[in-house]
């Protein structure tokens, strides 16, 4: 592993809408502390994956992990309109397995707009992204395209190179995990743009934001904006889950510019298409949708197979019966015509579907809790059961596979239910929607499920759903975005240290070095929210010596226990660091405290020191 | 039990600064919502115990434990320049075990202020609060006054049976854990304004939020607001850890007008009078500083004597020393000295004074660790045995006693570390500080500690200590005050939930029932946070109809699971409450889903509906 092309922030100024989230948090800041991003080579000079390298004051560096994209590299020109280099369209060019196409006509209907309105006619992919006209993409008649296909085969693609070197393991053991159903590699080859990340227990535990407008409000710039806001937070993944008009072209913008895998639930677009009606939905109009998203670039799919007919009465007497949208509408469906889910009698021409794109499902849980009330209920593990029948029908069709899970559940009952889904489902990687260890904190579910999110994660789940303190309540707005990454960016990395993961602890060590040695700068830079960090601090001492004093405002000038302990530390490690011998020890207190008495006592060194 | 003079929130004006607190956040919106505080009464008229009670728009009422004091009870008058009203003091005066005596004189010093001061000369305690002039009370000589010789007596006190009635448990289980040493039930008899409350694994866990001015900023009003603010947003204790001028004296308002035990560190005022010079400490200035704070009616100490002089050589090679202000303070004295800690050699003396008032001793961890890495080391350990050693003495000596924990510890050590403490401390309760399970984000520290203090608490730590976003970086302000304590409370519900403590899951399922139900208002008013969670509500609908409309902003107006699923439940419930028979299911399907039919499969009903 080599570092190459370092390129220092940049001066210049901000590029386009986009860049700006980058640009606020990053760039701006990068020019007063000591962070920028780097690359690590692979094989190939195409192999280049992002790191945030931070410089400390002490001449160490600390690298880190970065979702962020080439929006906070200056040496990357972005521009939303354009959208972002296809950085894997060499790779898949290369291997010869797909063809472009033709395509699916894109149809007002699309984006939400009725047939009888004057918006209508025809328009083409161009017309809803001009900046980078293509072709969609599929596999070649026979091929299996999907990188578990690849992996069974024993082949290391460029994908998996690439997460070895993110996630300094073994490619072996990538392509390995992915063969073995326990990770997936969602990289749709309708998404060029994406930098290859992997989900599963053996690797770094990722976090999904959701972002989307819904019938109330928002814009598709808003949309664009809170995808590159999730990422440069630490985002792994981020699902559109749009509503309302526009859907189409919002997602197509959203693709183009993101830099990590893009999630949907296809139903919610089928649902628009015919007018919010569920017992109108077809297994037609559905398979339409999922094909018109895979030539998008959709990298996964939230799919409710296992939502069945028999399932829904045993959601009768729940708390809070169906809480999921996707769930509910199913059960309608299910309900209206009395007959077996269109998801599940269909579900092998789906695999087939995604196969030829290679896009990831993510089987969704379509009866998961709503309430601490009805956690780990009967409903639920009947779709479980469901789900664990489906991921080994999509494994044997090569379809990479997640499953999604809850959700509300108590603390004493989530080990129980990661490791039921881990056995009913193969160890294929989990999902999961926090879960909410309480459901009487409206406007602080960030937390009450971020303590769930941490437990199951350090368990074994490979991918936590972000809540945002909205939940329940409204749209998150760009602040509750960032809290809600933020929230789970901790519980991920409290999962990372709980299951050892190698070099967790680095950064760790790293900032509590930092803090031990007043290295405030270091402190900020190193934290997973460097802003504000810095402003906490400046709102009690906003002078620019104190970033370097040796004290802090909790304490006061000559009171600090760090202070304290660390001239204890320069006192006794130098002799102490090659013995545990209780007597050496007591020698070298006796004659250390003398010299300490010789000193005058002097307990609190003068500032300067 | 019986409900007691329950009174409508008022309408009247405030009375003074401290009811301030309480007004913004509970007479305001009181006016609009459903809720008011209510009184539980016991065997005798004078015992009385608080709760809110939440009225829903469905005509039931959900009973919930209550901290705020006096403050949100309209039919109280408060004056933070009178002190609250001394509720236990019929009852200390009635065991006739206690009198009263002149008391230490208080000085100059007492304050911060220096011999030499204008300022200076004797004061007496009238002059630190004229508003109520009071003398100390003490154990007439031969009695022990503390509630653990009671409960090892076999009696009953008023302060158990108030417990018993707020935990909802028997009064003999109250006296029986307190006698087990497994709870403790701090109440100063120098403190009658407080409202007893117990710290035990056995019962709801305790939140404690820290106050204080320190050496930089702050003022006596202040914390005492501070101090009323915590209790409003649901701490069970305050701890006001003051370290610079006025020490004295704010903790004489904080007493007098606080409805919750108060806890100190001792040591940090002791500092002061030696002007900050660790080594200038002596037995004699502590003892002092004790028998001062006995006399105001602090109900408990942190007394960090369990950090030797030959654990200190331990810490040498951590990576973030010693943390813990009293813990590097004696480690400082001891190696200045290169003698056993005075709080060590003279413990049994200090049990003996502690005795006397009923003051409960929380045992510092003054080795607890700082940052992950050293979580659970050589040095915590020694420590924590000889914790374990003073308890037993502690206890020999009828002293109630806790004892305190980390820290920073990930989350696979968690249980390793209150398991080791609940074996070698005889299950005393356990009062910790998060932990923290990660060290990289500064200014979200309560959500790093508050996954840590759920754990802990479910595991069995009886009191957790809030952390504020501000920690490791500044003074918290009101602000994080209040989402330190909401944190707190989320991590010990979620406790109360998954140790299945009686109850705890009622409060969570009417919540629940109230969002099924679309009923928002009571959603609103049954949250931790109603304020917050109004706000983000209105945020996206602020139009009043919207809080009874049948749908929420998420899902827009046609597309609400709840909706669809509450349709489910009115269909299926009534048929299968009684039946688990999968036929009957089916038969019951048939019937309905025909229904569903002849209705024009109508699945989203008119919002009117």
């Amino acid at each position: 592993m080599t570092m190459q092309d370092d390129a220092r922030m940049p001066e210049s100024a901000p590029r386009d809408s986009a860049a700006r989230n980058a640009r606020e948090s990053a760039q701006e800041p990068a020019r007063k502390i000591g962070w920028h991003k780097g690359y690590l080579s692979g094989s190939r000079p195409d192999v280049r994956v992002p790191v945030r390298r931070v410089h400390l004051t002490n001449g160490r560096d600390v690298t880190l992990y970065d979702t962020s994209g080439p929006y906070t590299d200056p040496a990357v020109g972005t521009d939303v309109r354009r959208g972002l280099a296809p950085v894997r369209e060499g790779w898949i060019v290369g291997r010869a397995d797909t063809e472009e196409y033709a395509g699916r006509p894109v149809r007002p209907e699309d984006d939400g707009i009725k047939h009888t309105s004057p918006r209508g006619g025809l328009r083409n992919l161009d017309a809803v992204f001009p900046g980078r006209p293509r072709l969609p993409r599929r596999a070649r008649a026979g091929q299996a395209v999907t990188q578990l296909a690849y992996a069974r085969r024993g082949e290391i693609t460029p994908e998996m190179e690439f997460v070895a070197l993110r996630e300094n393991v073994p490619p072996q053991v990538v392509a390995e995990e992915i063969a073995a159903g326990r990770a997936v590699l969602p990289a749709n080859v309708n998404h060029p743009e994406t930098e290859p990340m992997i989900i599963g227990k053996r690797f770094l535990v990722k976090v999904n934001a959701n972002i989307g407008n819904s019938a109330v409000t928002s814009s598709i710039e808003e949309e664009v904006e809170k995808m590159t806001w999730a990422t440069r937070w630490g985002a792994d993944t981020v699902m559109d889950l749009s509503t309302g008009r526009n859907i189409h072209t919002t997602r197509e913008w959203v693709l183009r510019n993101s830099p990590v895998p893009i999630g949907t639930v296809p139903l919610y677009q089928a649902l628009e298409k015919v007018d919010g009606k569920a017992e109108e939905l077809t297994w037609e109009v559905y398979r339409d949708t999922v094909v018109e998203q895979c030539e998008q670039g959709v990298d996964y799919m939230t799919v409710h197979a296992g939502v069945l007919l028999r399932h829904v009465p045993l959601t009768a007497r729940r708390k809070t019966g169906i809480v999921s949208r996707g769930g509910s509408i199913m059960a309608a469906w299910c309900l209206a015509h009395h007959k077996e889910s269109f998801l599940y009698t269909h579900f092998e021409e789906l695999c087939e579907i995604l196969r030829a794109y290679d896009v990831t499902y993510s089987l969704g849980d379509g009866l998961r809790p709503g309430s601490i009330a009805d956690a780990n209920d009967e409903a639920q593990l009947a779709e479980l059961r469901t789900l664990g029948e489906l991921n080994r029908i999509a494994k044997a069709h090569d379809v990479q596979t997640m499953i999604e899970g809850p959700g509300h559940v108590p603390m004493h009952r989530i080990k129980e239910n990661i490791d039921l889904q881990q056995e009913i489902c193969d160890e294929a990687p989990f999902y999961t929607l926090g879960p909410l260890t309480t459901d009487i904190a409206p406007a602080y579910d960030h937390i009450t499920s971020g303590i769930g999110a941490a437990m199951i994660a350090w368990w074994g789940t490979a991918m936590l759903c972000y809540v945002t303190p909205k939940e329940h309540l409204g749209l998150p707005d760009r602040d509750d975005v960032k809290t809600g990454v933020i929230t789970y960016k901790i519980a991920a990395h409290a999962a990372d240290l709980a299951k050892g993961h190698p070099g967790a602890q680095e950064w760790d060590d790293a900032l509590s070095d930092a803090r031990f040695e007043f290295r405030w700068e270091d402190q900020f830079n190193l934290a997973l929210d460097p802003d504000t960090a810095r402003s906490f601090h400046d709102e009690t001492l906003p002078a620019e010596p104190a970033k370097t004093a040796h004290f802090c405002s909790m304490c006061g000038p000559k009171f600090c226990s760090m202070k304290i302990s660390r001239s204890i530390t320069e006192q006794f490690a130098p002799d102490l660091a090659a013995t545990a011998d209780d007597e050496e020890i007591e020698a070298g207190m006796l004659r250390k405290s003398k010299e300490f008495a010789a000193s005058g006592n002097r307990i609190y060194l003068p500032l300067a020191d």
